[in-house]
């Protein structure tokens, strides 16, 4: 089951809007309202969710948090600052794991834009949950807050990752051994081995060099062709 | 070192103020500008920085990406977009894994607010930088992919971490037994096990109940006294 995000008393739909399109980008849908300041619907919130209107259409709103969290049995307090409360306190990725294996709907409350949740809030939740930050500058939004905590849950849902097996594959060492050959037979006609007690590492270092990029057998044709070519002008030339 | 931010051809300044929020939230201080639409310094970059001021004043602007990243043997090109070019595709833990390995200093490429990076800027850099996204709404803004990966990278560089020590360690098992005996005592005479076959079911239940919260010794105490309480009570009814 996903998590639910529960914003508690926020101020400015166009901060509602943006929290919606956080949680959409990582694949969370369901949003919860406690009493957001200038009622809801709210006409600033649409345009500022760019596309996620569907978050935004079945957000509830509340009368209180423990309304909005009254069907979960894991509640979360997202909060930067130090309270005097002891609970356990977790990281987003921490908080990710626990939710992906936790047995029950969970709920991550996220405070107002500048007062942040009340410590009744957190009083609320079972769980802590903050986001370490720059210690000289912690000013992180509310969107921002919501969308590194939604990104920290979506990393176990399987969304579309990298394209790793689109990736060439390096040619078979025998073409490679190929290319080097080329190369050696055409510096050694040009006199590039010298003195002859350094030729040892300098083939040593020509290997290397040509082992390291791992290049396709396209990309091998292509410095094949290169090299002949160069083969050619020379030739040519003499 | 810290890796270095390059905006690419960013167009609104609210959204350069917004990326250097993002970046010194998590650390990172230099952004480096390529052809800002606006030019630079642009007015409407300090009011979104929120404070963070000193980035926008550090920022250096470049005529090419080519020039801003001159100096940097790592570039990662950030790109939501597939393309039709073969380089190793990494998301932002891997990438952060890597700038923190990296020999070298580390430019991450940022594209324009609607077009993103164009295909030459990509083939300047050596990795394409994906953040894995909802496959159906993929809407992620210049100042989210910033701050996403400079979250990551974040993570090893040891800033304020949740404050496990301040956690309060549960009571000694004895006084956890003190609590059990103190109930079994009560509720043995107030007839509670009952029926006689499902006293040790019952008892077990009890005990699960009561080890489960990990109380401690102050807490325990708390317990003892609303016992006492109890039993006085009961008792003065007697």
């Amino acid at each position: 089951m996903n998590p639910v995000i529960v914003l508690v008393r926020p101020q400015l739909g166009e901060n509602i809007g943006k929290a919606a399109r956080a949680m959409l980008n990582f694949g969370l849908t369901e949003m919860r309202l406690v009493t957001p300041r200038d009622g809801w619907p709210n006409p600033s919130a649409g345009p500022a969710a760019s596309g996620a209107d569907v978050v935004l259409e079945r957000a509830q709103v509340f009368e209180s948090v423990a309304d909005a969290v009254a069907d979960c049995p894991h509640v979360y307090a997202t909060t930067v600052r130090k309270r005097g409360v002891t609970k356990p306190v977790v990281n987003p990725a921490e908080a990710a794991a626990e939710i992906h294996a936790a047995p029950g709907r969970c709920a991550i409350l996220f405070g107002a834009e500048r007062s942040g949740l009340a410590t009744e809030d957190v009083n609320l939740a079972r769980t802590i949950l903050t986001v370490p930050i720059n210690p000289q500058f912690g000013s992180l939004n509310l969107a921002q807050a919501v969308i590194l905590v939604a990104y920290e849950w979506s990393k176990a849902q399987g969304l579309v990752q990298p394209p790793r097996t689109e990736l060439d594959v390096p040619a078979p060492q025998a073409e490679l051994e190929g290319l080097i050959g080329h190369f050696e037979r055409l510096l050694g006609d040009s006199g590039y081995y010298y003195p002859p007690e350094r030729v040892g590492v300098t083939r040593l270092t020509l290997r290397n060099l040509l082992t390291k990029p791992g290049w396709t057998e396209q990309e091998l044709r292509t410095m094949r062709g290169v090299l002949s070519a160069l083969e050619g002008k020379k030739r040519s030339r003499s």
